[in-house]
């Protein structure tokens, strides 16, 4: 996944919402959600993210356990690899997850820029 | 470091800057340099964090190695368990990366409340 872009370009947020010591919503999750979605099948988004049908399946399980309603449901199959989907609450999860990305990232843009101008391999004159 | 509170009144963000696939500055980081500015010690701070000696030290030789100027300098001893303080920079980036937990956990309360409202174990009538 990593592309030759220019110096410090790169630099992001990654956000998690920690809920308490064990259960928290992070990247991962969040993508694996948007690749249940796309895919229609756990198994088939872990494969897109290289991670094992039993990390996919375990990461489905700790949302649906962490939620008041489960966010993915299989909707044939089960574990056998049938399909699934997100319900209505994935979908606003994962929703809430990517704006808070966005405005974190958007309302500490000017700090995130103090710290990468500390970064070596400033271009001159940045 | 697990305390009995009220429920979901934990829920907090963990943010991470990421510079590249390699390197980043998140939590442990963070809490790392506040550990050193507070006992002068590189391996004090990493025994209060229960982090081996040889972890605490490739964390500060990642980031000494990551910014333009070191933000961890040994004043004696070295690796041979002398004192360590924070430089100016160490400093400034602690304080520019606890500003920007402040700023996005800010910004995010809102989303961070939807999400949180969707969690189990919510108090009736909340």
């Amino acid at each position: 996944m990593s592309e030759p872009s220019s110096l410090n370009d790169t630099t992001r947020l990654r956000i998690r919402v920690v809920f308490d010591d064990d259960a928290m919503l992070g990247p991962g999750k969040a993508d694996l959600l948007e690749r249940i979605r796309e895919t229609g099948s756990i198994a088939a988004a872990g494969r897109t993210m290289s991670m094992s049908y039993k990390r996919a399946w375990s990461l489905v399980e700790e949302m649906n356990a962490v939620f008041r309603d489960p966010l993915v449901v299989s909707t044939r199959g089960g574990r056998k690899g049938g399909g699934a989907r997100l319900t209505e609450s994935g979908e606003a999860i994962l929703t809430h997850y990517r704006k808070l990305e966005e405005i974190a990232a958007e309302a500490g843009a000017a700090r995130i820029g103090l710290i990468k101008s500390m970064l070596k391999d400033i271009p001159e004159g940045k």
